[in-house]
């Protein structure tokens, strides 16, 4: 990994006076270090690794009365989202006094020729007071899109900056825009905002909405606790979100303290083991509260096809859990009363927390400094506690995912005192 | 229906003082008027009926030294439980000296000769703060058990005084176990404390708990608002308690005013209809939310057998619904997207919220007066606003069911805009 | 008191067909019972008094079409001025098919010739979301206006029925502009919503707003008791709304179980009284939760003024009694530690709660019916549990108040475990 | 700044096993970066500084079996409080098998000799539950205490590991007794948790409390503005915590977006400028919200005196701007309306927000890994993302503060749209 490789794409130099003047500004010539954590010996050390910071810059790409943004939404619910989308329109209309704001409608579907969703425009008056409600008032849709076709909708419209807001798929999609509209020689700026509950994208602190999710997951879970402690030989079973990574489910144990076994996608588990912890459990007390992550012991499994945005579809390991541990132990004679409970919507359809609040306005802030500094394919990100740019390529290379020797997963071991190996 | 219906068994005559004096107390010689609505021609009026009052009484029947009471919670949770097992402890320590107060644990289970689970003593100092948490500390279990049995095991502690915290089938074994005791001739109070989170016992006009349910009903209809704006023709379906009657459902949708559609065990409907529905509302908006009363629509549904308390099992008309919705629209090429919602176990495990805390405590206190005077075999009911004595036949002789033809669902329909006839 | 005494004017009879039908409604001929606690001795019961049912009528008295509507908000905020606002319209447009419908601003100072404070008109989709924001978007202000500007004013906009909601103040405007309409021959239904934080208007068993108020004490007082118990004799002080009725503070006393002194206007005090309780507290405990009402002990205080509405202005009883309990016991050589909250404003402009958007939902709801029925000089209100017609005259003639002698302040007693006398 | 000036005093080298083995650990010959934000220019960078990163040793110091640990928390209350105590007691008993663990009463004035508050004894089931609860169990109090005597008080009990929570004052504190310990030649390894509200410890991202504190300042901030929308010329004024560092105050704007002016400590203004602030606004909107910092302003007002821990007592600004905004605009004939918000002891007595719940527990089990491992006088803290370990020295050596100049202050401008100065 080199400096380099994190290096962002402009479309060109930037000449242009911001309209609204500021005391102080960010200079091109300061980075942020990536690799923090490195040996005292400074022989052993990794070669610095710098990123681009994120800023308002003194001289911008863009003629702010000549552009024309496009802001989308895709895939899934996530805390936040009307944040995003008021913070672009807010920073762009009052700090640039750019005047043509499009809100694409139901993602990338909304965006190909021929759609029957329009475009919205935005305003400040408009979009006022859309951050204390979750959902998006963009709407969205799953999957992919033409990505020429989507630079053509783009083109005719004149669009010149487009926010692409939403996960993996739709920054990946987000780069073939991106590309394309270079291969056609068209100027266009695409930033992004990663969006992804489960808090799995790379080279990014945190993603908006996790704490959100983390702290809607207290009441499930508390829930989960009193009715496993309400009744004879009780679990408590709730699912979280988490695909591919643990981050929810993991940090909202920690949070809790509840919690007596954590299951994420990163740390195998057999049915086995977890009849074996509770029926251990059960000698010293009368409850158990689990949560699984939604992408926990898939290898347990049958896979059922693919959904829209084409993630593969999952059986659902909560109601599989329930099913299997009230069958085992019915088998061996132990009583068992499990409740379950999936929490998912309620979740991901809530506004942000003041948090994710905050968060969301600094990464919509940013994304506007950068795409109007004339950056693209790229996206915001939180990095080591400072905000970057990250090249989108970058930033879908690989998922963020729990090290199951790092310091992390044992601090969740040492709240839930759960075995270090459940296979 | 006559007053000497209502009558409430005694154990014998008050001529004891209480040790805390206070400057008034509730006479025996008033009433309250059960049939409040009358035609305003007193020809055509009803025979009055009066029920008796709760309240402090200046002589008591039991000697506050000699008494040995116990508490026993069964069935599913309820918002409020330990508030009530909390209340009734505090009256009982100080405003009527009794020193021996018996939890009984899981239930009615919990008081058989040979239980695994002995009572535990309680004391101020022990449930001074279990209020704050849901569930209940005095754990449950459903399901019957042999009165006589149950009277052996009471005489075998000696206690004098037993409240029954639990719904219907909760009161009918309170029932037993009063006749049981008359029979043999043992002196025992048995006061209960309805318990239906779905509100639906006779001669109340609410039950504990009922108002957090309708309260945290909320968050979810929020949700499936969100869910459902958030995508094309969007589906947020809701599923909320209400076995066989639909109050949670139809109070919480007039709560939100976000629903279009509730469906509750009163009122039959077809699924024909259902997808009427859906399509009419498609051609004029490009969301929906349904909320689904558990017991709605069962006649439509396979029976899956009976509970532990002797329910008969229904299958889950949120599933059916979510999927039957799905598979029929897209018969008719109508594209859906449906999120569902099953809230239960988070609202039944619940806190209570302020006005079931201060319901519950009066509850437990009217009880512990009442038992102290030697009432036996009733339930203390809130009637008209006022707290009164319900003769335990009375209170389980019939359910209190939603009035199609009633205003409170005239004004259902007139908040969610859904027709009067869904068959 | 008699019958008669409650019977509501009318503007004429009834012969429109309203455009909705429905398969019930209320007939005229029914009431309900006021006086429903008696002596079961026949020969000691007071006069029946029966009050005019609330409901739907088969035939109305206005012509929808003809009908103008007009709908204010006076005095300070209380959570549900939006979701009555907003029931008031969805039930005048799909019920009624009224279109028009006058939202006036800014409380009685927007309805006089002459305002700088235009009506504004309130439609289905301008009021859809509003009940999930506190506040009033109609605004308010505070104080009497001439009745017969007003009349006048409502005159040259054409509006026939009013619906004021108000405290007592505003219905007294309102039964003056009721009487100049009368005087001057204008065809005008007015109708009233009451509107009382501190719940102390007569014949109403609770007003809108008041269980949210007393929801939303629960934190500043969990708040104050963590407070006194993180230091040596802490004491946590919490005013609350009730500037001549307790109920607010009695009621989130007896919601939390954490208070140990309620204070209200009904029952006096003195600070002598209240320093020995505090001693004889310390000598147990090292913490004490004290709840104040806003109006209790006033005449410990000097008074201050008149507020725009003519009410009179109190010195604050929260800040005199930190002051003096801290100089008192720093006089008698005993530490104290004393934390003071005040969360009035954050109480009072918070969004109603379940219940209480219910509660609103139905008042307007029944408003609406009446003032299309053509009854005027009114106010709606619950009353036993049911929704009743209530003159104005009956309703602003009495405050209702805290009874000391009753069996809810016997209730407060055993939960606080305070003295039954301050004085 | 240097590396060196960073090292972490030490009792000893490390050579004992911990009881519970696990597969990986920290070793020290790593190092977390703190000044990562460098120019790119290779010859222009600062010095590298790195800090001893937080975790689980391999071997450690201590000798469980002989382990007295003690732990103390001192000052105002702070959300987490109860977290840190848990966590701590937890990671010492099951990670590392101490069994004497002496919660301090009442802070420092609870670790003299002949205090009247004894320590009491922390058992995993004693502290479970109380991080659901705000506060301190173990009680707090104000101000220093002589470092000799406490020292001497913490031999007598044969303490060997001590855990300070608290602020500044209280971790000079902390550095004085590890002083005088080592002076007199006792084993004492003293670790501090820092706890600030204010969020103003250097060389720390954030302190346990913070982001609970900006969650629940939404609530009165959404409060204050339906307040100053309910009426004409309206102003909703929030008091905020922030003696010297704004952080509270600005995060919770930028997190609302509901705030017009927001007042910090860093950001001096001039009552002119508001009042002028004021006259523009109302010049377009009928309402505005102001936050104001505790520490704001304060050269405006008179001090007086200091507190119990030697921290100077402002007036209070916020009584100050309510009255001097109502005044001047009266004599300008500028009608306004001012509710004043004064949320403090609600927002401090809070129980913590998941996020910091899982930052408590985080923090209590570094700080375990660094007492166990023969760190002293330390703070554990969070740099750049990381867990590392603090001289006491260095991490009260100064203030962290808004940087006017810097780009989180340009966010909140850029939020608020507020002119850049205020004076």
């Amino acid at each position: 990994m080199k400096t380099s490789d994190f290096e962002v794409e402009r479309l060109g130099p930037c000449s242009i006076e911001p309209p609204v003047r500021r005391s102080t500004y960010q200079s091109d010539d300061r980075g942020i270090l990536y690799n923090i954590n490195q040996p005292l010996d400074t022989s052993r050390r990794e070669e610095p690794v710098w990123l681009e910071r994120a800023g308002a810059r003194e001289h911008i790409y863009f003629e702010p009365g000549q552009v024309r943004a496009a802001i989308v939404t895709c895939g899934g619910l996530c805390p936040g989202l009307n944040d995003v989308i008021r913070g672009l329109t807010m920073v762009l209309w009052h700090r640039y006094g750019v005047r043509h704001i499009h809100g694409i409608q139901y993602g990338y579907a909304g965006m190909v020729p021929g759609t029957a969703f329009e475009p919205v425009g935005l305003t400040p008056e408009g979009v006022e007071d859309i951050h204390k409600d979750g959902g998006t008032i963009l709407k969205s849709s799953r999957g992919p899109q033409d990505p020429d076709a989507m630079v053509t909708f783009l083109e005719s419209l004149g669009i010149n900056i487009l926010f692409t807001i939403g996960g993996d798929g739709t920054q990946r999609g987000a780069l073939e825009i991106n590309r394309a509209a270079r291969r056609r020689n068209i100027e266009l700026a695409v930033v992004g905002v990663p969006k992804t509950i489960d808090n799995d994208i790379s080279f990014t602190d945190r993603t908006f909405g996790f704490t959100t999710a983390v702290d809607r997951s207290r009441e499930p879970i508390v829930g989960a606790h009193m009715e496993a402690k309400g009744v004879f030989n009780g679990v408590g079973l709730v699912k979280l979100m988490g695909r591919q990574s643990g981050f929810v489910a993991a940090h909202a144990a920690l949070a809790s303290s509840d919690v007596n076994l954590v299951l994420v996608p990163e740390i195998p588990f057999t049915i086995d083991k977890v009849i074996e912890f509770l029926k251990n459990r059960f000698e010293r007390k009368t409850h158990a509260v689990i949560v699984v992550a939604e992408g926990a012991g898939i290898e347990l499994l049958p896979t059922e096809g693919k959904d829209a945005s084409g993630n593969v579809k999952f059986g659902d390991i909560g109601l599989y859990l329930r099913d299997i541990i009230k069958q085992r132990l019915a088998e061996e004679g132990i009583p068992v009363s499990i409740k379950y409970i999936d929490p998912s919507y309620i979740i991901r359809s809530a506004p942000a927390n003041s948090l994710d609040s905050t968060f969301c306005f600094l990464l919509a802030q940013y994304a506007v400094h950068a795409a109007m500094a004339g950056r693209t394919g790229m996206v915001i990100a939180l990095l080591n506690g400072q905000f970057v740019h990250v090249p989108i390529e970058k930033a879908v290379s690989s998922r963020k995912r729990i090290d199951p020797k790092g310091s992390f997963w044992q601090s969740v071991l040492d709240n839930t005192g759960q075995p270090e190996s459940m296979t």
